[in-house]
């Protein structure tokens, strides 16, 4: 057997590899799995609007220590949820590699820097600044600011809640689809690739479908590859793809959104005038 | 090789191309995928008739301040529904080019619509007619118009329940299905075709199954075209489609059983009379 | 070419239809999506047994007034779920027509029938037996047959979860699943088996397999046809169909174990005895 | 064509009949389906651990009568539970086929016995012990032994929370899969088979593969009726299967727990003692 | 036939069972359920953070027996939390195979010990600490050092919803996909590879495709096999494998994180200070 002939039988012989995994199915599962894990991060990025409302409903006063305590108390919410997307997120981290970087952009006081670089723990500081929001809760309760404790325990509950979301954000971030599954889809199909790389070689005893350009073999290579593509870019919801959730853009808009409730707007409403339809 | 040669093993390479790519399990995925983003979108729908419930059993008072704070109250939840539809929904939007034509169908009135404008935010501003209900519910509760903080707990919170909702479905609006995959999809889908008229031509040497129309095809068409339109549809599901949520109706709806709740049927019920299977 | 022979080219075209459109794959993904449906309206069928509960457990008294509203609000929730289902349920619809009819069974009394009439509204008026029964509440409250304002809210949050139920259902019942689908996914199984009349015809030329009954073509068609079968069952989960929820029944039940809860064993429970566990 | 021929005819066309339904894909989705019912009624079994919790804490009084209430409302949601059970487990029912055998088992006493069966209803009695343990509630917030109705409404909400659970394990033991699904598959299954037992004969002209014994036919025949058999096994979760679950043993557990809970243990704990890291 | 020929034969016969069991499909289905099974795992594995912060704000006092008392109810739920784990996590097994191993890591005291293994049942014991935490909670209430009813509730509340959490984790533990279908999946991929390795022999009548390496099917091992083990790695959420959850590290840093919030940063915030957004 002669080499042309050899190169032959290697041709035809990964060309049968096709045949022998389905990388449509493969993909089709893991890409169904990626997605659902992409939904539920989705739906525990939290929102401080809500704890926003409840804190200019319940926390009274017009005064500066009022306004201090309102503001505060959101600040404090806001600044644990850049803490925890600066772990979870790489544009975020970028932005703000140290508690530094928050401290000038307002999230954070320098006192505040100081006392939380101070505390030791291995552990992840993002729910300390959720403790002390909790701590100002307390306070303006004694202070009277707050009439009762059931207004106490709604703020506490809001803030508890917004703890859990970043928590649970944190731990897909921890614990992403098992690596053994992401290794076995990407294999399977770089191997498939390799395959036609091999299998549909132009050979001299020409088959029937033999063209000088391999159009449909290019297409294939970019509908697979985009395929996976798009598990890549899902497995990374907080990365820096054009599909991924724009994290700076909403830290910003969670601070100014949550200054303008609990303060410029507190206690505000328009006129009470009749509507249009009262009889 | 003479050119009708040519022609013909290229429509026979075209023809093998629908083997390379497993069109109908792409689309069944991917349709899927879509059907359950359009479920979550569907779920988060609000609906005012909850919070008219609360307001009607909690603000007390038949004069004209009494009524004219549930009607507020309601009439602002309304209006931030027509915000966020008017920034998701084209028709809805086609409907509320501008707060004047919320003005005009009596969803805002004029001087609500001055602070609205005034107000510098680069934020969609549905959530502030929110903030004002709850600033009005504050007033009730301090001119003694709601007997105790728990009913005022009780509204704020479904206030806040029903910003999520439009928050939820302000998100899915920003952030879709990664383009990457539609992509991959459509073209997919459009290859697809493009190789079936070139394989599927009526050839010299003729093959069994050559007929003058090609029927089946032309069916193949259809049926892969209409599951992809399924999926368009699915997409943007406040769109214009026969198959989208009217909501524009829902907005007339909505303020009208409102209205009816908290002031015509307030505090109203039939005489108490005994059933007939009182024994 | 000859009739017969142009005959046997049709025939073998339509055979080779089959492998076109993957007829079991569509269905499979088709029919995934509306058993989640079905799930979803079988999850949202209310059951008035755990309002009954809070009623029973917060209205006082044993007096006819105190039976009177008790029996009262159960009464009227009921008659909101019979309005639902008359709308969305064939079987019911022909059961309670019109509102007198509800009259007849006692879900309605004369007075409240022609003030329901009698409100204008394009809408369905579903809710408004709730809103009564909210008012209802109000009353007992007022009157101190409800000792605080905790166990209102508790009820009116129950009655608005049975709205909210009920308003699902509703939904689901407008908004089904796109027309486009089902069309798309009918028509597949359709030419289908046309393709299949025409394509397993007894041929001159006989091919091996081919027999006088076709056996199997029979039972693929009632493969087939059974699980297309399967989906349109599902897709009118409240029709007449055996493996419909049979909504009639329910409709008797609840208003039965409602008055059982609320009135009959109001107050009531065996003698506080020792059990045979008590050392 | 004499009749051995004929004979072959009919092997070599059964053997075509796998091609013509797809066994594995449609026994994938209906497993699929089923499995998802499971997950449902596996998440609806409740635990009155949970329940057992509030009453000790709230229920106050270290006296018989105390005592004798406390495990009073328990008991009776465990009878609750008991028989509901009894209605949609075979291995229960064989254990409780009447109210007698409760009875004896010490779920009901020989007075309850008495009431439960003069209640006249032809609907299933699971949902009146749990009235009765409302009442008891009732009761002892009216002897002060329940400080307040804050107390009271957490225990009836979890009342009614396990009420709700044991009534959808009901509906899902009346509604099942729609009847027509499960036929469908079982055909489809069942018939491929026969079909395989005509088509793989040992035939004259030998084709390759044939051997004497068809070990792949049958391993194939245990893999497809294995799959069955775990769909089979899935619809009747409560059934006699190793798999299904073990609710003879759950029962007594719950009984058992709730007394330890609420009597033995009740208003006790350990000595509290300074841990090792206090600093 | 020779032998020789006969071994052929086997070759050929046992390559054709690659198309009898549509290995790729039962995988994909499996391991879609396994995976959906895990998450379920994921989502239900507590943290005692959110409970930490309502004790930190309802337990009050900076005296020893405060801190005392809000410190060991934290350390019950760690305790509950490490008990549950020991019982269906091998690693923590490992760790704390008896109480004594957990007494020397300082979640239980010697006289705690002693009580809980006094108490005599065949049942788990992982509940038992909770219930101490929530007689402990009743104790602070009596003292006065909670100051409302409703703060008892809420903390009551988290602790049993920690409970039904472990409750959950432990049913997973004890019930899990059905084992027969376990069984069918690996007896098809294994059987896949026992006829692989018969069929894809050298034969002497060389076939297109026969080389020297099977490098194709060593490549279809791989990815078959991985794909097995990806569902047996996600069947064991708890185990040793990299992918699993870490939970020795989390028995670690749950009490840590507890101690942190509800003892050396109790009542503790900066001191409150404009913003640099202060306009």
């Amino acid at each position: 057997m002669n080499s042309p002939r050899i190169f032959e039988v290697v041709a035809r012989y990964c060309e049968a590899y096709n045949n022998l995994i389905p990388v449509a199915f493969v993909l089709g599962f893991y890409v169904a799995i990626v997605v659902e894990r992409w939904n539920l991060q989705f739906n525990n990025v939290p929102w401080p609007d809500r704890l926003a409302l409840f804190v200019t409903a319940s926390v009274k006063g017009a005064d500066d220590r009022g306004r201090l305590m309102r503001r505060t108390i959101m600040r404090y919410v806001c600044l644990s949820y850049v803490i925890t997307m600066a772990s979870i997120s790489p544009p975020v981290k970028k932005r703000f590699p140290t508690f530094t970087h928050m401290t000038e952009a307002g999230f954070l006081l320098a006192g505040e820097e100081r006392i939380l670089i101070g505390i030791k723990t291995p552990h992840n500081k993002y729910f300390i600044p959720l403790v002390w929001a909790t701590s100002v809760v307390a306070r303006a309760r004694k202070e009277g600011r707050i009439r009762d404790d059931f207004a106490v325990k709604t703020i506490i509950d809001e803030i508890n809640t917004f703890r859990g979301m970043l928590g649970t954000l944190f731990s897909y971030d921890m614990i992403s689809i098992p690596l053994v599954y992401t290794q076995v889809v990407t294999l399977a199909v770089y191997m498939f690739f390799l395959s036609c790389l091999m299998g549909r070689q132009f050979l001299k005893q020409g088959k029937v479908g033999d063209v000088y350009v391999p159009v449909f073999t290019i297409l294939q290579f970019f509908f697979y590859m985009g395929w996976l593509k798009v598990a890549e870019t899902l497995m990374n919801a907080f990365g820096e793809d054009d599909d991924d959730f724009d994290i700076n853009q909403m830290i910003d808009r969670n601070l100014q959104v949550s200054y303008l409730i609990v303060d410029e707007m507190h206690a505000d409403h328009p006129q009470l005038i009749k509507d249009q339809y009262w009889d």
